[in-house]
Order: C-alpha cells, then sequence, then structure tokens
C-alpha cells in the first residue's frame, strides 16, 4: 500500500500535498570575510538545496530559500533570501519564522576568521615563517532553530556531507543538534558540484539507504516524505526499509 | 599621429597585428584547500581576464589563459587550462613558456593553509576560544616569471587590485616584482564582479589613467597596447599621458 501510495505521489497526483504550509530550505556555502577580497569557503554547489526547495514549491508548499553565493537560477515559485555568511544566514532565517518545516542543506562555514579588516591586509611573512589567522566559531543555524523554544518548525531535518565514517556521524548529529532527520551524503567521491546524490535518511526511529539517484530525484522524494509527516493528508509514516 | 592609429586599431583594422606570437594569460582567483570541502580564496570574477585573453587572441596572438575556478565560458581562439591552486597555476605558467607576453590576471592567493586535509577536519573549539589556521606563503607566479633567466616573456604585466593607496602601491609591485607594466585598479568600490573597470597603466616610464570604461573595452586597449610593444609592427610606443 504504500509503495503504492509513494508511486502515486511519484506521478505527481499529489501536486497539493503541502497546499498550507511554510518551508524553510538553506542552501550553498557562506562565504567568511577575511577581508574585503579573501574569503574562506566550502565547494557547495547549491544543487542539492535548490532542488529540494523547488520539489517543496511543486508539492504547494510556501518556500522561503535562503543561500549562500552560488551560480544556478531562483527555482521558479520559490521566496529566495540570498546572504553571504552564516550570521546574515542564521538572521535571514529566523526572520523566516515561524515555519513548518526546516531543511538545512546549507553548508554553512563553523569558522570565520575572527577578525575581517576593511582593508585588503598585507600579511606579512617577515618575521615568522607561518602566520597564522585566528578564527571564532559561526553560529550553529541548524541547532538554534531545532532548539527554538517559540517557533521550532515541527519537522527539522539537517544534513550531514562527510568524507568518512558519515552514518555513525550522522547519528551522531541528528542527537547534538536536537534534528528530526538527517540526511546523510558521502562527499569522499564526486559528489560536491555534481549532478548526483547518494544518501542515507535516518531519522530517531532508524534509517534507510537511497540508491545513487540525480539531486532532483533526492529532493522529489524528500519532498514527498516530508508531505507524508506534516502535510495534511499526512499519516506519519515512518522511515523504515522498504 | 599615435591617435589616428590607436583609432584605426579600434576599428579593427589591426587583426593580425600579434601574429606569430604567443601570450599567456592568468584570470581568475585560486582556491586553496583547507581540507576536501574547505578552502581560501577571493572574490575574483576572472572577467577582466578572460576579456584580456580574447582581445588578444583577436588580435592574432596564440593565447594559454591560465584560469581559477571561475563561472565562465571559455573564449573563443583561447586555449584554457584550468586549475585550483596557485601551485598548480604556477606549473600550468611554466609549461606554457616560452612567451612573447605575459598577462597575470588572476587574483592569485598569496598564502594557503600550510596543512591541507585530506579529510574534512572537525575544527574543535573546546579549550581554545580562538583556535588557528596556519598560513604558509604561495610561490609569487608573477615575481617567477618576470625573472626567469632563461625564457622571461619579453612583456611582463602584473595587475594590482587594490582597495587604498592604489598607484603607490602599484608602483612598488611593479618594483618588487620585476614588471614591465602594472596594470592598477581599486577594488574598493563595486569592480569585483562587475563589468566595469577603471585602471591606471604604470610602466617604468610614467603612468596614464584610463576613465573608467567596460572590461571588455579595457581588454581590447590593453590588447593594441600590448600589439603596439611586442606585435610585428611594434614601434616600441612609450606609456603617456595621450
Amino acid at each position: 500500500a504504500i509503495v503504492a501510495e509513494i508511486e502515486r505521489m511519484l506521478a505527481g497526483e499529489n501536486a497539493g500535498a503541502l497546499s498550507g504550509t511554510h518551508a524553510l530550505v538553506t542552501a550553498g556555502p557562506t562565504r567568511e570575510p577575511l577581508d574585503p577580497v579573501r574569503f574562506l569557503s566550502n565547494h557547495s554547489s547549491g544543487k542539492q538545496g535548490y532542488a529540494i526547495a523547488e520539489a517543496l514549491a511543486r508539492l504547494g508548499a510556501q518556500v522561503t530559500l535562503v543561500s549562500g553565493p552560488v551560480s544556478l537560477p531562483a527555482p521558479r515559485g520559490v521566496n529566495l533570501v540570498p546572504v553571504e555568511t552564516a550570521r546574515q544566514m542564521l538572521k535571514a532565517c529566523e526572520d523566516a519564522l515561524p515555519t513548518d518545516v526546516f531543511v538545512s542543506v546549507a553548508a554553512v562555514a563553523d569558522w570565520r576568521p575572527a577578525r575581517a579588516a576593511t582593508k585588503k591586509l598585507k600579511i606579512k611573512g617577515a618575521g615568522s615563517e607561518h602566520p597564522s589567522m585566528e578564527l571564532t566559531e559561526n553560529p550553529d543555524i541548524l541547532k538554534t532553530l531545532a532548539n527554538k523554544r517559540k517557533n521550532r518548525p515541527s519537522l527539522v531535518i539537517g544534513f550531514a556531507a562527510e568524507t568518512h565514517d558519515v552514518e555513525e556521524h550522522a547519528v551522531a548529529k541528528l542527537k547534538r543538534k536536537n534534528c528530526d532527520w538527517i540526511v546523510a551524503n558521502d562527499v569522499s567521491g564526486d559528489v560536491m558540484g555534481g549532478t548526483e546524490n547518494e544518501i542515507a535518511l535516518i531519522s530517531r526511529d532508524g534509517s534507510e539507504r537511497w540508491p545513487r539517484m540525480g539531486k532532483d530525484e533526492v529532493a522529489r522524494r524528500l519532498a514527498l516524505k516530508i508531505a507524508e509527516t506534516v502535510g495534511d493528508e499526512g499519516d506519519g509514516l515512518k522511515l523504515a526499509a522498504e
């Protein structure tokens, strides 16, 4: 019955499954300035987050997409909020609350240069063979939203991009951040920037591995899972191997 | 007479002015990995360097364009060599020698993380309020090529992107790096990533300021200046206020 239901939904018959809900999605990297020219960033292309925002909008959700700098067009029917830094991203997310769903796909820089200079720094090597850049911890957007007393989204989904011990790190992250689900993916291969993804979906009740598929397809399936859980017709389908 | 000549060349009658010459251009930022996910980089879009490569090719030069990661299409008629890091960029430039002209437009990261981890780093803040990232100096591509005993390009042009004291820094850079010309631009405004540029062209003999114009136009004029100096019909036109 569940398989049939999923098939039906995949066929596009569930276009309004998320009508009346508001979803917040973050995507892309953040850029943390060292000075007006240099920054610390990461390889996130934003593709997976943009695809999820679009898939949620297709199911009828009102979607706010808070995005770091990427070279992707805004998905149709989505309210795009462009940001640069983790602190700007947190602010934009908090401004978007209350939401029913929060999908944290952005590769938020966990550290930023402790001091951002307003002029281009002249880093001098003289007298110091290895100068260093002081770092300070960025706000944890996922953890912050997942632990809101007021306005906590009813479904909080984090992503865990790991290069090793993927599921172990993902389960630890779920507990540490107080998420409901973690989408764990292994970025040790060619996933980052690519068009495909291979993920494991982890909840407090269990986990399921999905075969390698296009990022659009990951997005579509994840949006359907979300609709089953928070949508009008949701029956709280549990995650389990199918 | 010079103005008339420039007008004629701007009109496109000098399409073969650089025939038989080889030009090497670098463009874009470099990305310096901290681990497989994170990197240190800068805001260079690559637009000015790509435009210069294309303008040189239009004048008949054989052009090698060594480019850091940008989201621009390869210019027509140019041999594009994509790289990520400063060290890769230096290697690709040295592999391209001998060349008649070297135009160093890339915003090469002067520093890189001293140790690039092969696994995603778990930066721990516990026990240290401000952890730091050790940096090590990158090779200086402009200085290295400008000081080659064998195979030094006969015309070496550097770019100086500065946010303050632009010409002062540019003159100092010309001497320090042993360049023939420096193209100095002020990136304190909205130039970086934009389509326009406002530059000063500095040689050992003097300098001239160009009005704000499109990056394509800067490229076209610079290519003509280069053709006057190294092209078949070059008469060694000196830089001076016109």
